[in-house]
C-alpha cells in the first residue's frame, strides 16, 4: 500500500510537495487541506480532493504523513504541535533560533499521541545542516562557512516592499566570488557579514516616488541592508515581472580543517546547490523524509525528529541491499 | 569513561587513526596491533603498547571499538569477519564489487557473537556514498556522477611499479575540467571514460631501461589506462623524492535533476573533497563512525552496519540539543 500524504496550505511549496510526491513510486497524494474556500482553489493533480482546514480531523486515519506548508513565523509553531496530536507531520519551520522551542512543544505533542513528527526539512535547514553535522564529526579541529546564494530572500524582498513609495521589490543574496575562493583555498579567512555576501535590490517605484529617497532607505535599513554592500537598481513593472518572477536560489557550506600529529595537514569539504526553484526543490527534501517518518512511526519510533536523527536507508525507494550494491 | 580505540594494523591508515583520536575528547587509544615483531615498531603516542595480532584475543574485554587498517586485496575479507567474532569492528574496505559478499560475511560473525561492525567507511566508499544516497532520494528523476581526484591512485601506481624497468612510480587520477563544468552547469552529459579522467604518469626508470618501451606498455595496459588519456613523465628519483611523496587526493560527486509538474525546473547537488592527506582523512571519517559504533553496540544493535545505517547524531560529541541549537 502506498504512503498517503496530505498537505496542509497550498502556496509555493504545497504546489512543490504535490509534484514531488509524482516522482515517488510508493506515495500517493490523499488530500489538500486549505484555509480558503476549497471550492476556489484549483489543484494541478486530477482526483484529488481539496478540503477546509476545519475539517482535517475527519482525515486522521487516511493520511500517513500530514506535510505542513505554512510559514514559520507564524503559521508552524501552531500549526505543528497542534496536527501533531492527530497526525505524522512534517514541517520545513526555518527560524534557526526558534528550533529548540518549537522542537520541545512538537516532540511533546507527538509523543503524547504516539505519532512521529520532523520539523525544519529542506535545504537550509536540511541539507546543509546534514554537511555542517558530517563535517564537523569527520574534522573536529576545523571551521564552517555558509554562503548563501544567488537567490531570492523573500524576508529582504518583503521589507523592501513595505517602504513608501516601493510597488514591488525582489532582493538577491549574492555570495562574494573572493571569500568563496579564499575559504575553497583552505585559507581559514576571518570574514566580516559585509565580506561575505552582497545585497542586489530590484525594485518598481510608484507614481510620483523619489528615487533616492527610497534608495537611501533601502541601504540603511538596520539588520537588513545597513552591513552589507547592497545595490539598488529601479525598474519598470515589465521588466520586473519578465526578469525577476522566479524562485532560484542556492548556497555553499565548507568546513575546512587539519589533520595529522602536527596538524600538518588540511582538507576542505565543500557542498553547494544551484536551484531553479528554491520551494520545489524544498518539497522534494520533505518527501524523501516523509518516507522516513512513515517507516519510523511503523517502527513504534515517535516524537518529534530532525535530519540528524534519520538513517539514510530510511529515505530512499531502494532497498538496503540495493543502496550498498549501487550507492555504497 | 572513554571510548577505547584499538588499531589492527599500523601503515598510513593505521597512523591517520592514531592521529585522530587525539581530536576527539571521548576516546583514547588503548593498543596497537601489528603482525610485525612489536619490538620493531615506533609509534607516535607514548605509553600505548603495541602488541602482536597473535594475542589479540587477549585485549577482547580492553577495547570498545577495533579499527582494521589492513588492506581491502587481501587482508580485511579475512579479518573483519574473523575479528567481528571478539570485537566490535570497523573497516574501510573499498573494493566496491565485492562489498555486498563482504557484507554478509561481517554481518553473520558479528551477530552471531553480540558485536557492531561497520565495513566501507571512508570517503569513496563513504562520504561520497552519503552524498549519492542523499541526493538519490532528494532528486529521484536525476543522474549522479562521480569524480575522483586531482590524486593519487595507488592501484594504478602498483601496476606501473610491476613493469620491468621501473624503479618506481606514481599515478594522477585527474578529473577532466570541461566534463566537470559540463555536469555542473547542469547539461546531463553522457561522458564515456576517457572524457572524465585523465592519468599523468611520473616513473623513474632503472639504468639502462628503454623509456618509450615502458611509454607504451603503460598506455596501453588494458583495464588500467588502455581506455584513458595517459601521460608519461620519467623523472629522476631525486624529483621523484622531492614531488612526488604527497598523498593528496579528493574528488566530485553530482547529482542533476529535475522538480515540477512538467519537470521545468532543474537543480544541481555538488559534493567535493580537496584532501591533503587521503589515508588521514580516511581516518577521521573512521573515528567519528567507531563513536557511533560503540554507541550502537550500547544499545544492543548488532550486526553489520554501513554509512547507510546510521543517523548523524550519532557522529558528533555534541549532545543532539547542541546538535540542533549550533548546526540545524
Amino acid at each position: 500500500m502506498k504512503t498517503r500524504i496530505g498537505i496542509a496550505g497550498y502556496g509555493n511549496l504545497g504546489r512543490g510537495v504535490e509534484c514531488a510526491v509524482r516522482e515517488t513510486s510508493d506515495m500517493e497524494l490523499t488530500a489538500v487541506f486549505t484555509r480558503r474556500d476549497p471550492s476556489s482553489l484549483k489543484i494541478q493533480t486530477e482526483n484529488v480532493p481539496v478540503v477546509s482546514m476545519d475539517d482535517i480531523l475527519e482525515w486522521k486515519d487516511r493520511i500517513d504523513v500530514l506535510v505542513l506548508c505554512g510559514g514559520s513565523a507564524t503559521d508552524l509553531p501552531v500549526q505543528t504541535p497542534e496536527l501533531a496530536k492527530n497526525f505524522n507531520v512534517i514541517d520545513s519551520f526555518d527560524t534557526h533560533a526558534n528550533i529548540p522551542v518549537h522542537f520541545a512543544a512538537v516532540d511533546e505533542a507527538a509523543k503524547a499521541n504516539g505519532n512521529t513528527a520532523m520539523i525544519s526539512v529542506g535545504w537550509d535547514p536540511g541539507m546543509f545542516s546534514l554537511i555542517r553535522a558530517y563535517s564537523s564529526a569527520v574534522l573536529p579541529n576545523g571551521k564552517d562557512y555558509t554562503f548563501w546564494g544567488k537567490g531570492v530572500s523573500q524576508g529582504h524582498s518583503d521589507a523592501i516592499r513595505r517602504i513608501e513609495g516601493v510597488a514591488n521589490a525582489k532582493q538577491y543574496t549574492v555570495p562574494v566570488e573572493a571569500a568563496l575562493e579564499a575559504v575553497r583555498n583552505g585559507e581559514n579567512p576571518e570574514l566580516t557579514t559585509r565580506q561575505k555576501h552582497t545585497r542586489e535590490c530590484f525594485v518598481v517605484l510608484k507614481e510620483g516616488a523619489d528615487p533616492e529617497k527610497v534608495r537611501k532607505e533601502i541601504v540603511e535599513m538596520p539588520n537588513y541592508f545597513a552591513d552589507y554592500d547592497t545595490t539598488v537598481n529601479f525598474i519598470s513593472a515589465e521588466e520586473f515581472a519578465a526578469n525577476h518572477s522566479g524562485l532560484a536560489h542556492g548556497g555553499f557550506v565548507f568546513r575546512s580543517g587539519c589533520t595529522g600529529f602536527n596538524h600538518e595537514h588540511s582538507h576542505v569539504i565543500e557542498f553547494s546547490l544551484k536551484l531553479d526553484s528554491n520551494p520545489e526543490f524544498t518539497s522534494s527534501v520533505i518527501i524523501a523524509y516523509a518516507r522516513a517518518i512513515k517507516r519510523l512511526n511503523d517502527k513504534g519510533d515517535t516524537g518529534c525528529k530532525t535530519v540528524f536523527d534519520i538513517p539514510p536507508v530510511l529515505l530512499s525507494e531502494m532497498t538496503p541491499e540495493e543502496m550498498r550494491a549501487r550507492l555504497l
